[in-house]
């Protein structure tokens, strides 16, 4: 069994934002030369998600425009986490809903995806650096 | 380690709807030979789900209604991702609710479930040919 | 390959609450003597989840006050399940936004883990003995 590790960086300039990582996980792929497993990719803090769906940029207003419906940034008293002085409660509950984490297949050294499947990172709290980690097990 | 991989089809005759699929992940288990290990169940489309939860039929009519509440279908206008002509913005943000994937832990060449476990193709967008890949890992 | 499985049993007093099980896995981890890996990590039961997120308690009561809001426990009459004799619709739906599951990288023998990532046991149909499942498989 081989395993690989790397962490990809982030900078969102704004509050929320979503980042198309696809290529960037396909080339950890590549580097780990793993031909046949399971590849993870999680976001390290919990204010932030990695999840698959549509490269479609409407689609994402959709999202950010839900999910702002779901738990709403504002008015920040609203939260008890945000009693400890922090501001970012709603992050905290719109990335359980867009998830931690995809568990992607590997075949023939490649990610196994159907048609539209593109991974994100989703941000809910930016303007500072964040990481992603790509970890994978096989042979 | 051994690796396996098998693709399910569904043409769900609805628009939305869910099916059982415990039984062909346990089908491609015993075909695997795979006697501990882990293993990937994930929707290829992303207007779709796979889950875990109870095999009972009013809860999942509750499911429908439930999802139908947190991400309406009609009016497709509000959604921008309908603006590209698609009228299933919908079936991607109640996708995300419900997830892409499971893993599935394999312990004695089965699958390692509590006792109401069972898991769930969740079709969104159906009435066309759609897959789950379901991907296995270990010896 | 290596793999390793371990059951961890709760019995939360209450109808909810959420336990931070991060320690217990650590030990699994330990136990395994895996260095580099999957562990996955699942509720065994179809009214609870596994995530993860922050160890802060203002956030567990917003948690606790959203999820009630996505999916009112009462009035107990509004879910299709519930016809069945049970009480616990709202909590099959609470666990779909929360997750089953987490799964983590291990790496040096170790969870693999940004600053403030913490696992949980979320429960939402207490007052009995229930599981979560720790699988690992790596070498």
């Amino acid at each position: 069994m081989k395993s690989y590790r790397k962490e990809l960086w982030f900078n969102v300039p704004s509050r929320r934002g979503f980042v198309n990582i696809t290529g960037q996980v396909g080339e950890c792929i590549k580097e780990s030369g793993i031909r046949e497993g399971l590849c993870l990719v999680n976001a390290m803090h919990i204010t932030a998600s990695v999840f698959i769906n549509d490269n479609e940029s409407g689609l994402h207003r959709d999202y950010e425009k839900w999910l702002e419906g779901l738990a709403p940034h504002e008015p920040v008293g609203q939260y008890r986490h945000n009693d400890t002085g922090e501001d970012n409660a709603d992050a905290h509950l719109k990335r359980q809903v867009m998830g931690r984490e995809v568990v992607v297949a590997i075949t023939d050294g490649r990610m196994d995806f159907g048609p539209w499947e593109q991974i994100f990172y989703g941000e809910f709290d930016g303007r500072r650096r964040k990481r992603v980690l790509v970890k994978i097990i096989g042979e």
